[in-house]
């Protein structure tokens, strides 16, 4: 049986985590004199205190109990819980006052999709703006991953959790201790995040500003504090070339990042997908450059910024704009939809499918082809110089193939919802691949305030879908899970 | 190395049989007074001499020397020189002017894809237009497999060609001996089409109609000789019928068929594929049913009819028209889409997926789960009460996968061309799929004679990939293919 004591009594942790994260934006309430004070400050106490007495009254609960199942069941009730809480802000204070449309841009921003139903940003209040791109901030490296490096009493069954919440294919082992792995991430993901406050502050942004776009971009979130997006700073090169680097770390490996820190170069280099990630921006990052050039009239320097942005905004899922890609030709525009199923790096804060799945993906159907004329042979996969272990390849394709069937039936039922097929398929993959724009009605220069409700809870089921890679959340709704 | 000496005495041999078939359609000639007799003798004769002579330069070659690899190549290169050859008598009789035109309607005969550039078939003289309908019925069974039934020097080494031309992953043996399945399978193809040409011919059909429909319904491929396709008959709902349902019988897996005659139910009722198919082809066309009555007003009748019909049209890959299914509602023609990924079951004339990988696909993602929750336990999946070997059921991922991969970056490339998003998508699975009509341009109501010539050879192409699914065509771009 499944051990609920345990469930209930991590979900309470998680809360008192998250509710304490509320009060973070407060010194903005106050330095620019927004009214939403009392209502962060009411939403964070009812989150910790309903925190709290999960955890009170389960305390004596078993942690060495945390096996498979609770592992799993623990981290997507905790992204629910998460976003059911953290929508209070939005409510309590006014700035969203529809629930639906506040849990849907609350769990937009848990699983970094940015995906708004905002039609004015600017005029938020500024604390609840700041919560907004909070909540990116928390879900880009995950609230497991942050409990796990600050509370020592998450440690016990840990693992389970861990996996639970990253399950990239790839094991690139940090540190033995999965503590000691969470808070050199989160080391890593701070002090990116503050470079990047810095820089921007450097291109003459203000401190709010930059924290929030900071916080949108090392999670490749999405959430803009202006209503135009990252197209706000289309006279501003600098800041958008500075956004465009950070959503380049951001979609790449941590454990690249922790062993280019560590000077182990050779570590960074050899890693398969980090060399194929690059190499893939940078070359479809160039066709875009010269098809705008050419297609559209562009100069060097503008095609050259607007295409890698928004290359590197698809391909990290972030979702910031700065070009509307709908206008462009149809072979760039049909490139920008197939980017938006490729998704960063595994170990990043990207969504989607990742680089390397794709990758292991390729390399096996042409190893499929090898077997063909030497049926009796057995051919692995190999990736950094090591033979793949055959079911982790199997689990691959499934997920790819998973992933294609709910994007496919998923659609379908936007469509039923009342969507056209452009714009079904674009807010399905949008919110599967935790991008945020999509196509048609929710392209890149509209929103998802007029999706109906039924709509709004649907695309934010598959925006947690997508970030916790389907599995997790897939295994809850078969009956073996549930079974002894 | 590769015997090139036994590759091209095996197409030459081909090449005779290809000729001798372009005969099959002079009566109709003759009986219609239509001016093509000259013109069709003259490409038969052409076929027949240069196949002789390909077969005589290399007569002392070592058919016990077929492996995989001459396999693989006989049947490519076999396919490309019949279309090659097939192409004369619309050309020779100015029917089709254009070669590359005439190409392309004969290689989608051959591939029972059904895509046409014809804008005036009423007026085409009978005797190449049965020919046209001929190239859908050799190429429905195969004419590796037609080839191995009749010339019983294709014995040996035959099961190689076989493999290479019936790539199914299934094998129901219907005989030990591949001359001898070759042969049940071509006797049932026969009878099959007999039956429907007695049946449309007893709903008023004439006897030069009632063929070329036939032999269009078993290949599954979509030709007719109206240029409104089966929409013609729309006032005839008993042709309507007849034509559904044999299109039926043309989905199904012909070895269902043979155990049917030999009343072995038991093999058929536990064929899950088959179940499997005509349970969602029921449930499909119901679902139609529904949606044609409440959305557009339609009679149970008609709309029963109409939706049976687009269901079946599209499953199996026939591609005759009866309605304009880009004409409803947008989740009908999602619907519609999706089918366009199934294909008829394995062991049919249909092209596409078919039926028997999906449903190992949905199943081994189910099972995926499980090895989730015991990752030590080696969970097979299980198809008719046996465990599929794993070797079989990664060839299956890998063949969705790569299908996929085919479908985006051809899409793509028809972009590049000009065609719009839908039509790019449309052309694109119309022709890989053998389906025939698409979507866009290339729509139900349209056909493929406005598509620029390189357009047409790549759809070609995709015709081609898909009829030997993919690997046959694909292993010969390998570098591995040609090393020793």
């Amino acid at each position: 049986m499944i051990n609920t004591k345990v469930v209930a009594n991590t979900l309470g942790l998680l809360l008192i985590v998250s509710g304490a994260m509320m009060l973070v934006g407060l010194p903005f309430s106050f330095y620019y004199g927004s009214d939403d004070v009392i209502p962060i400050l009411a939403a964070s106490a009812f989150t910790m205190i309903f925190g709290a007495a999960c955890w009170g009254l389960t305390v004596h609960s078993d942690r060495t109990d945390i096996g498979k199942r609770e592992g799993y069941l623990i981290v997507t009730l905790g992204w629910i819980t998460m976003s059911l809480f953290g929508a209070l802000p939005f409510v309590f204070s006014g700035a969203i006052p529809s629930y639906t449309d506040a849990f849907f841009e609350t769990i937009s921003g848990f699983t970094t999709t940015g995906a708004s139903v905002l039609n004015d940003i600017e005029s938020m209040p500024k604390g609840v703006l700041f919560w907004r791109s909070m909540t990116h901030w928390i879900g880009g490296m995950g609230i497991i991953v942050l409990s796990l490096a600050i509370l020592p009493i998450l440690g016990i069954g840990g693992m389970q959790l861990f996996v639970a919440e990253v399950p990239g294919p790839t094991a690139d082992k940090i540190h033995p201790r999965v503590k000691e792995t969470a808070k050199r991430l989160w080391f890593i993901y701070f002090m990116l995040t503050l470079a990047e406050t810095v820089l921007l502050m450097l291109g003459n942004m203000s401190l709010y500003d930059a924290i929030n776009h900071s916080f949108a971009t090392m999670a490749t979130g999405g959430f803009s504090t202006k209503q135009a997006s990252i197209a706000y700073y289309n006279d501003q090169p600098y800041i958008q070339y500075v956004i465009t680097l950070f959503m380049y770390f951001a979609g790449a490996n941590f454990a690249v990042h922790y062993f280019f820190l560590k000077r182990r170069y050779d570590r960074v280099w050899h890693n398969e997908e980090f060399r194929f990630y690059t190499l893939s921006v940078l070359v479809v990052g160039l066709i875009h450059t010269v098809g705008l050039m050419y297609n559209h009239g562009l100069g060097l320097e503008r095609a050259f910024r607007d295409s890698m942005f928004t290359t590197l905004t698809i391909v990290t899922t972030t979702g910031f704009v700065t070009a509307d890609y709908e206008s462009w030709a149809v072979p760039l525009l049909f490139i920008v939809f197939m980017l938006m199923f490729t998704g960063g790096s595994a170990g990043s804060t990207a969504g989607g499918i990742k680089v390397v799945r794709l990758l292991l993906i390729i390399k096996n159907s042409l190893v499929e082809l090898k077997r063909l004329l030497h049926p009796r042979a057995i051919i692995p996969v190999r990736l950094d110089g090591r033979a793949v272990p055959q079911n982790i390849m199997t689990n691959i394709l499934a997920f790819f193939i998973i992933y294609m069937l709910v994007f496919v039936s998923s659609s379908l039922i936007m469509t039923l919802i009342g969507l056209d097929f452009i714009s079904a398929i674009g807010a399905t993959i949008a919110c599967l691949g935790n991008i945020g724009p999509g196509l048609g009605s929710v392209g890149p220069t509209a929103n998802f305030a007029h999706i109906p409700a039924v709509g709004k809870w649907f695309l934010s089921f598959l925006m947690l879908l997508g970030r916790l890679e389907l599995f997790t959340v897939l295994l809850l709704f078969t009956p073996f899970f549930w079974k002894r």
